[in-house]
């Protein structure tokens, strides 16, 4: 048996941790009088004591480590735990909000996915829009973590190839895990702050700023207004485009750069890599626009370089609705997204560097091909990649792309059709947002899907959060056995 | 730099074989008095003149084996050079077709594809109908050929995995592939005859009868009516089925049970596997069609079979068009698809061992998650498999998938809408035939597409036809170097 209470005592603690933001937007509820702040109390109250005596109750496994199930265990929890109850304020109070649909949309949040059941955004209580935006802010710095911490420990979807980045010598996971998030924390607050001064600099109302910087740093697409970021001037569009690059990017490389022991930023191959595509399809969507529609030029950049740069880091705001620029950009939006940011990032789906090490393990067997006598190791950055990295990622890539079949037909029993139900499932999956159609695309919502539906792409967005084998591994009778 | 001289060789033979082939479609349209034979002569004079040429220009470097960058510009050059003269008959004459369009259709062919170009198929002379069932059935073979010699040779897509199945102790690559080619025949010719026959005794006309034989044991699927098997009653649908399955199946059984020697067929994993994906998704569609439209459980479980196998097994033909089944059953379609048959048969796509593979590669590595000190070793059939078995099935699988995503993008240029271009492009990549939609679906044709997407679909043929690294490899700058 898995000693679960080591599990137990930090489940406890993030709860009682997210019970105490939720008093934040309580306050923004009480400033702005519009009677919702009961609901904050609620689910406060219920979370903070939950969270404790959980965390009471097992205090005394505490200190011992974490095995490897464990650690598998510890991370699925907390982003099985944390989504319910942070779906509460939802749930309770006037949005009239089902289980099902305070349960998506608080996934959607702690995930950073950003998909909505909320058509109306404008007429939200403050409070909720505030906590949306906090949701993604934390499983923004909580992706990080994970990412940085445990899924090189757990040697998942290849990120043991970022193992040797410096961090494996500071002990256990836990204080680890604990020393990582308060260094990223403070580049986090301060980018988010960056953002927020700019965006307010540049003609956001105070809260706006407050929210969106939130969610651009988290590449989290949850926006105040349906019309998301395609409400904001010229500008703004600009800035978001900086910040969402910014927060795409690995985020080793900005502790690095603090310690003083920085790689340049630049030279790391991933990162000129995902400039490259997003340049090549901005360069390709502006040329487009301009030739079919006779859009001008900078409005036709502007609108292409905001949305690719938007589905490419996997945000999910829209500036416009892309699905009517036509054929070859909405095809080219649905493969961005498959695409994906930088490891270590709030950026999810695929990632840029697990395209780098399949292509490079190709090219190492074509040579193979042409000297057959020649040994060929795949190299990633100069350095040979081991056999066991390269398997991981394969394995993730499969799995990726049989579960995104599988969710797209599970979608399809539902009754969508098949752009939304394989636009569905790669948006929840690859935690983007936005899918394709007039149904849940870029000016649509997923208020409308049934409860089925709703619950299947839930399970997509956790499923491809925790990167797929973290989940699928409990799923293994192997696993549950001593 | 490589001799060319025996791929020359080699072309040449066969370009007077495809030749004389087109004596038969001319003699059809002689019996038939249609005016259309010129346009065989033509063609056929032309091919053999070609062909024997070529073959006579090259013939004094016969006999000296072939290099391995050799067989992979032979394999390549059969396909692409095949294609072009089987697309003289469509071009010459009088059914009006541009080149592209020729070119379309013979690629269609000879990749055991099954996309057409022609609407009214009802209004061609035989002599055409029976060139596309020709094309198909030489295609068929040569892909058993290709499957079961030159790729494992090659070591493309994992199908080395099958070389230790008995043949490669025959001797050099052209005197083995011949070998096979004879024994193969025997067996795709009495199958042919046997489903002919048996088209033949459910009542379909003679001339239907032979060539759809042709075309379902090459899991082709070109058919000679706009409404492909719509058109035949309850009884030849069943043997349709029953027929590709069988086309389906690894043809190397076959010849060890011709041998003595026979591994009993149901015990092969792939096979089971195959048939038991196909059962599956036949019950639940069958279910589906009986729950929402009220169908009776024979038409409905018939329905199902029939395009559940035809699409699983790469043939293409459709009775019904199941775009009006609604969301569940079209979204499996596309997924099946990608599935495939079994290795070593006619038919096409990402094929099911492949997925096996795949799988088990993912299962060892939850093990030695679960057990990090313990060595774990991907297995097939009970027998460990090697890691350049394994790399070169996931390198396989990635680059279908990224050349799935590349194609539809381009295509998306062409100006055809999302479901067009992602399912078009499986349609070409897995040589499956029809694609979804209005458009390119089974009650549509590509006829309308413009030029560019039909090279493109035509070079997506080529190179799913060829595993896509035998084609890949030749644009790589080390191919070419000595
Ligand atoms: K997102
Ligand atoms: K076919």
């Amino acid at each position: 048996m898995i000693d679960i209470r080591p599990i137990g005592y930090v489940i406890g603690l993030l709860l009682v941790i997210l019970g105490a933001a939720m008093l934040l937007p309580m306050i923004m509820d009480i400033y702005d009088q519009n009677g919702h702040w009961p609901a904050f109390v609620q689910s406060a109250v219920l979370t903070v004591l939950c969270g404790g005596l959980m965390a009471l109750a097992c205090s005394n496994a505490v200190g011992e480590g974490l095995s490897i199930r464990q650690t598998f265990l510890l991370t699925t929890a907390v982003w099985l735990m944390l989504p319910i109850f942070g779906a509460l304020p939802f749930w309770f109070g006037e949005t009239e909000a089902r289980f099902v649909d305070a349960v998506f949309e608080s996934m959607s949040g702690l995930t950073t996915t950003g998909a909505t059941v909320f058509g109306h955004l404008e007429t939200l209580p403050s409070g909720l829009l505030l906590w949306r935006a906090l949701l993604q802010w934390m499983g923004g710095i909580g992706v990080i973590v994970v990412a940085m911490v445990f899924l090189p420990e757990l040697r998942v979807g290849g990120m043991q190839i970022f193992r040797s980045e410096g961090f494996d010598t500071l002990g256990k996971i836990l204080p680890r895990a604990g020393e990582i998030a308060s260094r990223v924390s403070v580049i986090y607050i301060g980018l988010t702050a960056a953002c927020a001064l700019t965006y307010l600099a540049l003609g956001m109302a105070p809260f706006d700023a407050l929210t969106h910087s939130m969610t651009t740093l988290a590449t989290g697409g949850f926006a105040n207004y349906d019309g998301s970021f395609g409400v904001f001037p010229a500008g703004i569009e600009y800035a978001g485009v900086f910040f969402m690059l910014l927060a795409a990017l690995p985020f080793v490389r900005y502790v690095q750069m603090m310690g003083g022991s920085a790689q340049p930023l630049l030279r790391d191959s991933q990162v000129r890599l995902f400039f490259g595509i997003v340049a090549t399809f901005v360069l390709m969507i502006t040329i487009w626009q301009m030739v079919q529609s006779g859009r001008g030029g900078e409005a036709a950049f502007r609108k292409s370089l905001f949305n690719v740069t938007s589905i490419m880091t996997g945000t999910g705001y829209a500036s416009e609705n892309y699905m009517v620029w036509g054929s070859f950009p909405v095809t080219i939006i649905f493969f961005l997204g498959l695409i994906g940011g930088c490891a270590g990032s709030t950026a999810c789906s695929i990632k840029v560097f697990r395209y780098q090490l399949l292509f490079a393990s190709i090219r190492a067997q074509v040579r193979a091909i042409h000297s057959p006598s020649g040994l060929f190791t795949a190299r990633y950055e100069g350095r040979p990649v081991g056999d066991d990295v390269l398997s991981s990622v394969t394995s993730f890539f499969v799995m990726f792309i049989v579960s995104l079949g599988a969710l797209a037909v599970l979608l399809g029993t539902t009754g969508l059709d098949f752009t939304t139900s394989v636009s569905g499932a790669a948006a929840a999956l690859g935690n983007i947002g936005p899918g394709l159609g007039h149904l849940i695309g870029p000016a649509g919502s997923f208020a409308p899907l049934n409860d089925a539906a709703k619950w299947m792409l839930s399970a997509g967005m956790l499923i491809g959060r925790l990167e797929l084998l973290v989940v699928y591994a409990l799923f293994t009778v192997g696993f549950w056995r001593d």
